[in-house]
């Protein structure tokens, strides 16, 4: 049994820690994995796309959990998801957009309080739903004491999320830096299986354009590359230095990949 | 069963991994839980604030280490304290202290060196006492192989506190900021069990005047103000801002809050 | 069942945390330890040290799996190693060699692609060997399912190390600081079991001229010292203060240790 944190609690204080001891009360054998918790809280889309790209390697029944919630103490809504076997919880404020654009047959409810407060988990805070919501919660969908259908309501759609998805059409995709890794790698959200089959594929981004390579070592050290990386989407390196410093670009900034022979 | 573990070692260096591996060999099933490694070297209160106030989510029989410990190597003696149906281990440099004030009932010890080389834990290092003592010991503890009776001296008291406790009268509640968290929000020791019944609370600090609301919406982006977070303590916080850049105050400042009406 | 993990990904996105979610796939029942994500990706020596330094503290059948690994995705081969009853797995790009200098009854491997293949693991990416091969591999090692000797091919040798071993004669000892901890300490790759039996051994580093002390309290605070860590390696540290700022010295800065008595 394995319930996944993605939050933008940090780990300086004890906040992820008292989330694990909340679970493993309810549920003393589950595994917790770390996927992130420095997630920037004014950047949902972050998260939702790691959820959306990571989930594929965790097993049938993991229960994921995200907490970037801006809005908690209000009335926001909480969403759970059903999608590849798996359940998603997070605020229903966009978060979970990609992985529902890329998951075609997920299902989607709200958390409904009437039935979350028959589970008897006690009294919320009206700021700490991670600890006094999620964390019991995803406990007891993760033993399997309870369905998502026992504690929702079907909802046909969640809000949208904050960045659009990326636009490819046959000879050219549109998209946007998603997050900087640890590497300083742009990483956009162009999904690459479309991109890897044209002829001579370009990509535009900042002053530059850069051809399709197949790994970091295949560029110059010190020279911007494009490629697709690990998780299947377009990625700006360079190569044994930092994208993000060399080119000066953050979240958000527009990358558009064009097939160069298709145009002559 | 449950180890938690506090300290000031940080995540770059093994220094936590290695002490996880002691545990894990003593106790093979045990749930490791990380509660914080960023607490400042200089500043145990904090270590002991968050002990204090997140032991309550974490099942009976769970074993806390807090180990931030300037006197490493010293003759300082070795805590071992049981309070609500845990285990409490740190050094005995007034750490614990905020956990004693809040738990009447609680019992102190010193570890015995004498009975702790009996177990056959080994040679121990004069400077990694997490690693060499704190580790193996919670292992047993945790296990049930050993009660802190058995490696304990019974001792009336332990080392008192950095921080001095918020004092609370009828009108008024004298506090300090104990810890400054991920989100820049100045935390401090004053309960608010006792303010929040207070016709109308404002709080003092640095050059502000704040009324107490209830959650962080209730202020406008880029405002002040106080509330009564979800670990039960007054707290100052910026709307969608860093009350530390804001008021430029760190741990140690002084925060008062008093009942304006009772005052005419 | 234990896999420890040391890596240079640090824990800002989730590539550890899918690293986790491959091996808990395939070994539902592993406990895996981070040792370290902050490993310098330049500076492989460091993930070395640490592993020869810490694999004592694991028990019998710990699979430790290290990933600094500038050369992935080119031809750099997977090097398996068994030693002290443990597995070690990492790039075959010399960070090992300060394990293989250290136990000299080790056995060495290459991971064989063709048998790899055949454990039924799945596509390998260009880019991310930490999740596609080493995470199941591990799983699969630890839950002694395979064994080093069915999917590698013996070798005489690795690759050899980035720096130096130190050399320690009767009367002197030559190394160089292979990491600067949490604390500031620059921690040497010189044994301190040598040395400690000297009769007046001084520690030559910077400008400075060292005695050796026994712990951080025998020197007075703000002053400089030397000692042998709970590491059992030479350390130089600056009480109640950071030998790293204070000394202006980095990784790879010479350390010297010399008896002065028998040098008069």
């Amino acid at each position: 049994m394995i319930i996944t944190l993605t939050t933008d609690f940090g780990l300086r204080d004890p906040f992820v820690g008292v989330m694990k001891g909340r679970i493993l009360a309810r549920a003393p054998t589950a595994h917790v994995v770390d996927l992130s918790h420095d997630i920037l809280a004014h950047w949902p889309a972050e998260a939702g796309f790691w959820l959306a790209r990571c989930h594929q390697y965790f097993p049938t029944g993991t229960v994921h959990v995200a907490v970037v919630d801006p809005g908690v103490g209000t009335a926001r809504a909480i969403a759970m998801v059903e999608a590849a076997g798996q359940v998603f919880l997070a605020p229903d404020n966009g978060l979970l957009a990609p992985l529902i654009a890329s998951e075609p047959r997920a299902r989607c409810w709200h958390l409904d309080p009437a039935k979350f407060s028959q589970l008897g988990i006690g009294r919320t805070s009206a700021t700490f739903h991670g600890r006094d919501i999620f964390a019991p919660l995803a406990a007891e969908l993760a033993s399997e004491r309870v369905t998502v259908a026992q504690v929702g309501l079907p909802v046909s759609e969640l809000v949208p999320g904050w960045v659009d998805e990326a636009t490819v059409s046959a000879e050219q995709a549109i998209g946007v830096v998603i997050t900087i890794d640890h590497f300083g790698n742009l990483i956009s959200n162009i999904n690459g299986a479309a991109i890897e089959r044209w002829v001579e594929p370009h990509v535009y981004v900042g002053a530059l354009v850069l051809p399709l390579r197949r790994t970091y070592g295949d560029a110059k050290p010190g020279t911007a590359l494009a490629l697709v990386n690990s998780f299947g989407v377009l990625e700006v390196a360079v190569a044994e230095g930092r994208a993000s410093d060399l080119l000066g670009l953050s979240r958000g900034a527009p990358i558009v990949v064009r097939d160069s022979v298709r145009k002559r």
